[in-house]
């Protein structure tokens, strides 16, 4: 075929792989993590045209929990992989951004159609022919999946993904045949944006469910708000922040929520997460007899295995795609216009508004005499360091269940994976939200805390950071093994036990060096007050890595309270 | 439901794990790979009992890496994750197992039968209540999947399972949920070993196709033997070893079937890989007008990019579950019986033995004056390295082609993975391998040849063979990133490069210390000639790590034109 056939009937060529990552900078991403592989080579040619950043990630699944962390700070984000060995390498990383609504285009350069119209034996397939089995694995964790095989569709499709990815807020895949990267397509059509707006509930329906939640909202004595993890991931943080500063009901986060509100608010009134929740949190909370549940993700770890003391009678619910007033469901009725609409039409002089809560930072009454760092001391004192604006990253394992405890400063983002779980995520996803903030220009810190045994599986991610020259400070929870598993089951079992790495040399092994990375071993709270009291460590500009020793059969009172609540679950179940 | 009524009507109740493992035990495991999680826990306290080694992987990825290599030399492995985030790390490894038909036993700690069914929002899940999505995945990339959810099928269950992974050689997938760890089952049925043979061909037909293989194999003018991967996976070794010795006809491997024969055996005449061939190796081959060719996987870079100057008219093919005999095929023939007969019934009288040929090694020949260590040099070097029995490990990369290059003693086993070619596996492989040949009671040495690039993405497989110290000797090949990739597409991209790391330490970083670990920066050929000659170099019974620095642009001979005929392909197809 000559190219002038190709091209005809076309205003304005351009190459596909142009057309998508056009596409890409123009709904935000500047960033684009992966790793290259012959069958993506051509296409990462047309990164840097289109004003694309190319990472260079160190492997794929550490690349797909950086574009994780990326989306959740820029909103959205972009993955290239190579056929098979490099997208089934990060498909759990994939998995983790479906199950957390996180958007995450991934893009997977494979072989041409010809050869797989010819079932050729390539490598990187698995010697049968079927080009379809990896694509067919993908389709179940992502809400769009497109087969980029003619050039008259693959603007449509390309857009159509990305929309997708966008509204619903979850990963979509793209399969880009080496073929088709130089194909011509219409270009025209880039002169028009994607159109990214929700489609608006139909106003009768949306009206009839505002007047039936105003009306209980009004009649409610002690009503209060529960942001989750879903108002957060599908945008509707703006129509929350409105709700309560206009209603100024008391206002709770959950673990998956956090930093959701402003923790400095008149009445943010704590974490609540059932029985895990400080107590005085959990009465305040509990003491209510209507719940605004925005975008509620209710997994076992994001409420202390499904102990909230709440009855559905007592709640509404809104999510992305219906809402419910206690037992009455509206499918299809998305809580951003609902929201909306509550705003405007609450009547707050109808609205009996009772105290909110607020728990003091417990960091002083947590410092035992002891010089040994305590997880109930620890994560309250970090709250104190803290600053507007960080982002802070925690890991499954100790860390997620402390940091219920860190009080956050305003404009403090919470990076957490705590439906998924996978180990190691967070150093991946630290990454792409420390780079995903300089790419929006924000001067922002990334705090990072991870277990010594999560560290270990995704540890090569350092090394990102320090190509990217990143402004991170990990603190690496130095205790000796799989603390969580611990408590789970097999407290001195040799399967909890991890080896002793020099942690601290990780970054300058790879590649950092004295000048570019700071490292500190902190054994006693004397030296962690020193430490976090110091100006050059507080203002660092670039990567920090900090190893903090805390025993090894030390826990949140979170974790310990999950993990009992859980066994109690599992005997129940079993006998 | 009371244990009495559970273990009713069982003569030898044992619990399922215990009977899992028991098995696996049976069929020659004796280190099992993988990581613990909360639904798996309970499972790993039965190891020790079954005589198993918890190895302790550092992630799953590297752990299914790592059974793959331990199943290629003690013949079968085993792998425990967690459901969803440890099953899907590790996919990518299990893909790449099923390509290259490795048995490995993938067992997955899953939740409860009773979660499952009450569809519960656990951790771990997609939060969709879907708990057979990932076993779905796993589906496509296995023999056989087994769901382990009703004690009284479970024993038939494991041991189906079990001998299908053997028999097809291939990846077999268990969900083990946590409350059918201690249920009990017969385990009387325990002491009739598991069934492992092959079914028999049927007599009369396999009568038939030896005639007509002999028929062929009696008038040739000209006959060779050429084995590939297949015939190793699928251990037909010795019945090839058998028909080599028996009828002395000129044998060739594949590079994925190096090693399988003898290289100092009189008849054995190279590597054939079509156009990548040493030319002389090539023209010996193709003057041949009959090939037996047992196990072939003519995958593109097993065999220089589709360039076999033979003809099927030409071709005799056992395959394991087919034969075929020139256009002919017998599907439901496989090889091992076939080949049995042929040795017994083959007159050599009869047969047309026309001299080998034998390529001296050309380590002398490929040094040029200057001190820097060529790929042309290198790998006839270290062919005169090696001593018999060691096992090498190579890495998709310049690796993996320049060992076509290296002569093999007697004994030695290529552990490569050149079909699926997911760059990181060999360092796990390298410690699977290393740890098996321990497990089976040999004194083997592991030397693994691995990229800068590929070595990036798995590098804590580094402290597993720390933790286990185990006799492996690393060459890293340090040519500043991703050569193969430079010559495929983007010979100066940035995509291409790589964060230069201070390789020779990661190992120390990782736990080891001077004491246990040697390292080597090697820069010139005197440097490495010395290395290789010392004695106690030679001699470690530790972890050795040598840095050897080549040119980025240097690539083996039959890189180059893999790459340029893959070029002129894709040409060819894309217009
Ligand atoms: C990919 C993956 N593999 C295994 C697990 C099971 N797992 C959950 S937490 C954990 C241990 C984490 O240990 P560490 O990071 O040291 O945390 P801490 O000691 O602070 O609890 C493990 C193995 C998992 N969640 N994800
Ligand atoms: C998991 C995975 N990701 C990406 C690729 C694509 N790929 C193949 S070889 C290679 C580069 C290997 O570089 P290196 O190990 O340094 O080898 P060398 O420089 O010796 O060629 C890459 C990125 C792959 N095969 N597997
Ligand atoms: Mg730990
Ligand atoms: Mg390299």
């Amino acid at each position: 075929m000559s190219k002038n056939i190709r091209e005809e009937g076309l205003e304005k060529p351009v190459d596909v792989a142009e057309y998508l990552f056009r596409r890409l900078y123009e709904i935000g991403v500047r960033s684009v993590h992966g790793l290259p592989g012959d069958y993506n080579l051509v296409a990462l040619d047309y990164l840097p045209k289109a004003g694309l950043r190319w990472v260079g990630s160190v492997n794929e699944l550490n690349a797909a929990y950086a574009a994780d962390g990326y989306a959740r700070i820029k909103t959205i984000s972009a993955l290239v992989t190579t056929f098979g060995v490099g997208e089934l390498s990060a498909i759990n990383g994939i998995a983790g951004a479906y199950a957390e609504h996180v958007p995450v285009v991934h893009i997977v350069g494979c072989p041409s159609t010809v050869s797989q119209r010819s079932g050729m034996l390539l490598h990187h397939t698995l010697g049968n022919g079927d080009f379809n089995v990896f694509a067919n694995m993908s389709t179940q964790i992502s809400c769009d999946t497109a087969r980029l095989n003619k050039p008259s569709e693959i603007p449509f499709q390309i857009d159509n993904a990305l929309r997708e990815c966008w509204i619903r807020s979850r990963p979509v895949y793209l399969m880009l045949p080496t073929d088709m990267v130089k194909r011509k397509v219409e270009g025209k059509r880039l002169e028009t944006p994607i159109d990214l707006s929700e489609p608006p509930n139909d106003g009768e329906r949306e009206d009839y469910v505002v007047d039936v939640m105003l009306r209980a909202l009004h009649a409610a004595s002690n009503p209060i708000i529960l942001v989750d993890a879903c108002a957060v991931r599908h945008r509707v943080l703006p129509e929350v922040h409105d709700l309560v500063e206009k209603t100024r009901l008391p206002v709770f986060v959950t673990p998956m929520g956090k930093g959701a509100i402003n923790e400095g608010h008149a009445t943010y009134s704590g974490v609540y997460a059932g029985t895990g929740s400080h107590p005085d949190v959990a009465a305040r909370f509990e003491a209510s007899d209507l719940v605004l549940s925005i975008g509620a993700l209710k997994g076992d770890f994001n409420t202390t295995g499904f102990t909230y003391r709440t009855s559905q009678l007592n709640t509404i619910d809104f999510h992305s795609d219906h809402c419910k007033v206690r037992y009455s469901e509206y499918p299809g009725v998305a809580m951003r216009g609902v929201l909306r609409k509550l705003v405007e039409r609450v009547e707050v002089a109808r609205l009996a508004r009772r105290p909110s809560i607020h728990v003091a930072n417990e960091a002083q009454k947590r410092r035992d005499p002891s010089p040994t760092v305590t997880q109930a001391w620890f994560w309250p004192r970090i709250g104190e360091f803290l600053r507007e604006n960080d982002i802070v990253a925690t890991e499954t394992g100790t860390s997620n269940f402390g940091i219920w405890e860190t009080k956050f400063p305003r404009g403090v983002t919470g990076v957490t994976q705590i439906l998924w779980g996978s180990i190691g995520w967070s150093v991946g996803a630290a990454q792409g939200a420390a780079l995903a903030a300089r790419d929006a220009g924000e001067d922002r810190r990334t705090i990072l805390f991870v277990g010594d045994g999560s560290f270990q599986l995704s540890c090569q991610e350092v090394t990102t950071m320090v190509r990217h020259k990143l402004k991170v400070t990990i603190f690496l929870i130095y205790n000796e093994g799989f603390t969580i598993e611990r408590y789970i089951h097999g407290m001195d079992a040799e399967y909890n036990d991890i080896v002793r790495w020099k942690y601290v040399d990780v970054p300058t092994v790879f590649g950092g060096t004295d000048e570019t990375v700071r490292k500190f071993v902190i054994k006693t709270k004397d030296e962690l007050d020193a430490l976090l009291s110091d100006k050059q460590f507080n203002e660092a500009s670039g990567l920090q890595f900090v190893e903090v020793w805390i025993p090894k059969e030390d826990a949140p009172r979170a974790l310990k309270l999950t993990v009992e609540i859980g066994a109690k679950n599992n005997a129940k179940m079993e006998d």
